[in-house]
This record gives structure tokens, sequence and C-alpha cells, in this order.
């Protein structure tokens, strides 16, 4: 497996590739690699000749006050964990390669991008869109992935990918959960062990409003409310951030459950933020 | 020569000519072509195997109560000046594909946009900088050419390219002038034959600038007032919109001419906005 940590060999190398017709999947992430990632760079060798996996912690998507500089890294193991998955090339750039002095070009998705994760984050997605189209440029794949676990982010994304035409296949992979339901999330480590139960409160409170759905209850309100009762049952601390219902696509938000509606939470539990989503219909 | 209007014919096109080693250097214009504009499609001819010009006028550049339902437009004789000059592919696509309903994707280059024709025209650079980096996407060429005339575009453009990681040559082309020394521009067919000497008033002040240098008069709000002065005599009723001095590169403004400052500036004529610049020393 090829380790490559400059900017100039990532491009020359998969000049090279596209050259020699070989197509490219992009895994970008930010390392601290769980089986949300691993099961995405598997999908992404039955997609594409070669798999190249990003490892970036990219700071123009944190916040000040955010976890950016306590962000759980363990290049080590996440080199390892890839190279057990078949994935063939991992990139690994410098933040000051990335950013060099006097950097100043930003991409924002307009409309899309201030609603939920938006509205906690303000300016999360410019620096996610940002990073993403870099990486484009860096890596030019055929194809892309990206969790659906963070589904605004990949909705966001493919909007980019779509409105500044790259000329990429964009793949929204499926949430891998712990066998308990709980998301796979590098921040999941942030856990004690007695307070690892009470992550289950967003799994909880989406499992409830898919059975009131199965039960044909479509009214968001009425299941925002069970879905808050849900949750401070099973944890009195939690702090909820958002409980939103929208269309999957435009991200157009409903107040009733129809085709396509995707539930989103974002719930603060010991100064851990944590989001899932679950389409309910 | 092959003439495409199509998006997805363009990208799959240049994807085989990538697969085939073959370089490609794009052009963009706004059509409407002069000589300025030709002298940059054969310095392109040069520096790749094939060249893709592309014409469109770009609606997210122009500003409300600007000249976009105006602008000139020749598209036959476009077509034949590119032929004439060696061209092998033109790309005319249409606006409607370009930005469909609901597009919301932006690229701004933050500060170096907020100075000089950025002030002037507030939201101009974001939809250049947008069109460009569609168009790189839709075409991936190895080289790219803009005129100097429109330096500051030329300055953000680069920036652009080097802080998003495209792996494109940017090469600026000097600016083709008529007999008289005005700056070829598609503007300048709004001149009537009585107004079109006033539109010397530019070359006139860019003149006097470069003499006073030369003289070692660096001084540069003392070469300002002589420009002025220069303008006011070419025509009354000229209306100055800015005479500045920044430095080539960061378009950092500068008190006194030294090494790579260039003067630019804008005036009003009869209506008619017109931009020119020279380097001074």
């Amino acid at each position: 497996m090829k380790i490559i940590r400059s900017i100039k060999k990532i491009q020359s190398l998969t000049k090279q590739l596209a050259s020699e017709g070989t197509s490219i999947g992009l895994v970008p992430t930010m390392g601290f690699l769980h089986e949300g990632h691993l099961s995405i760079i598997k999908r992404a060798l039955q997609k594409s000749d070669i798999v190249i996996t990003t490892i970036f912690v990219n700071p123009t998507q944190f916040a000040q006050g955010e976890d950016l500089t306590t962000y759980p890294r363990d290049e080590k193991g996440d080199i390892q964990k890839i190279k057990d998955a078949g994935g063939q090339i991992v990139f690994i750039p410098k933040a000051s390669d990335i950013y060099p002095n006097g950097y100043e070009t930003y991409i924002e998705v307009e409309s899309l991008t201030k609603i939920l994760e938006g509205k906690s984050r303000p300016s999360h997605f410019k620096g996610v869109t940002t990073i993403v189209a870099k990486l484009f440029n860096m890596t030019r794949p055929d194809v892309v992935l990206f969790g659906l676990k963070d589904f605004q982010q990949a909705t966001v994304l493919k909007k980019m990918t779509t409105d500044l035409n790259y000329p990429i296949k964009f793949i929204i992979a499926p949430t891998v959960r712990e066998k308990d339901g709980l998301a796979m999330s590098s921040r999941n480590k942030y856990f004690s062990k007695s307070e690892r139960p009470d992550a289950l409160a967003l799994i909880y409170a989406l499992k409830a409003a898919k059975e009131m759905v199965k039960a044909n209850i479509t009214d968001c309100q009425r299941i925002q409310k069970e879905m808050q009762a849900v949750i401070k049952t099973t944890c009195k601390k939690a702090r909820i951030e958002y409980i939103a219902f929208n269309d999957f696509n435009s991200l157009k938000p409903t107040d009733k459950v129809v085709k396509n509606t995707i539930c989103s939470l974002a719930v603060k539990l010991y100064n851990v933020r944590l989001i899932d989503n679950m389409k309910l219909m």
C-alpha cells in the first residue's frame, strides 16, 4: 500500500492513473477509522480499480471552541486498518500544505447549509465543501463515497459536486452501527463506560419515530414530542439541539412524514455532540 | 473544428483526450472575439496539443444594471475567427445548463476581490471564479490562458487555481492594443466614431505615468494627479472610478512605485466603462 503525504506526488500519481485508464475511488476521512469508514472503503473497492483513502482533520470545518485540537487521531492504526480493508493508497497531507499562508478561497453551497447542522455550526459546511473540492482536484476521482450518518454533509457535497460539474459519481453509503444500535463515530470514544449507554438516546428516539410512522402517525410535531420524551428518559442531562424532518434530497422541512422524509437530530451528551438520522418513509 | 454545446459531450471528450495523453489548453471567453482573444488562442496552441475556446456570456458576473442583456454577441463570427486562428474545439454551453434551477454553489477568493474592480463591482469576481472553476471541471485543461487587460481577474483566478489545487498551468497573456494604443475590448464597439478618440484617455494617462517613473518620479499621489489631468484634458466628461497602484501579485496597494507595481484604472466614458493597466516598474 502506498502512503503519500505530498500534494504534488498525489497529483502526478492520479494523472498517471487516469492516462492508464485506471478508475479511482475516493474516500475522504478525518482518520480515527471505525467499521463505518472501512465498510465505505470496501464498497469503494467494488466501484473502482483503485481506492484512495484520505486522512485529514480539516481545520476549516471546526469552529472556535469545537474539538479540533482534541479530535482523536491514530495514524498508525488507520494505515493498518486501510491496508487490511484492501485500500491501495492513503493520502495524508499536512495542514500547512493544504492551507498555506495567505490561503483565501472558499466554496459555499448557499441555502442547503443554512439549516440543521449549518444552523448549529455556521461555518462548518463551507470548510467541508472547500476541502472536498480541493481533494477532488488533487485526486480526480471517478467515484467518491460518503457515509449516510452525516446525511446533510452528503447532501451538501452531492449538490456541490453537481453544481460545479465535477465528472464524479457520488455514492452515499449506509450508516454502520454498533451492536446496540449506536451509529459508529470517531467521537464515540469520548464517552466513559458509565456514560456510554446514554448515547443510545438518539437511536432509541429514531426507532420510536419509525414505530409511530408504521402505526400511521405522520404528524412531525407529535413524533418530535415523543422523541424528546424518549431522549430525556434515556438521559436526563441530554441537551437536544434539534430534531428535524426534511426531504432527503432538497432538505426542505416537512410537517408530515411523506416519502423520502428523513428525521435527523443532534444531541449533546456530557459535552459530546452526537448526530444521527433515519429515513422514516 | 468541433463545436460542442453539451456539458456531457465536452466532459466525455476531454476524458478521452486525457486518457490518450493529449494535453488541453483552455481559453475561456465571453465571445465577440477581437485580436486580443485570438492572440491568446494562438499562444495556447503553442502550449498544448489541443485548444478549447469557450464562449459563454456568464450572467453571474454581471450585477443588476450592468450590460448583460446588451453585451455584444456574434457567435457565427466568433466560430469563424477561432477556426482561422487554428482552434480545434469551441464549447458554447447554454446558460440554463450551466446554472440550472436551484443552482446555489459559489466560489470566492475572499480578500483579493474586495478592492479595485471588486469594490466597484461587488459580486463580479464571485461569478468569475465560479464559472471558471466549472469550466475547469468540464474541460480539465493542462493549461489555461487569460489576458492581462483584466489583470485583477487574472490575479484572482490564478489565486483560485492555486488555492483549490487545480493541476493547471496558469498563463497571463499580454494586452493587445489597437494601433492608436486603445486596449482591445469587446466593449469598444459601444463608442460612436466621434466618441472613439476620447477612449484613448486611459492609455494616455498610463503612458504619462510611465514617463514620470522613467524620470524618477515614483510618488503615486503625484502620478495619480497627473493622470487625472491627462484624462480630463482628453475627455471632459470622463468619470474616473479609480486610479490605483498595487503589487502585481499580492494586489497590495502602494504609495510609491517599486518593482512589480502595476497601475490600473477604470473610467466611465459616455456610459461605457473601460479598464486598462500598465506595469510601471
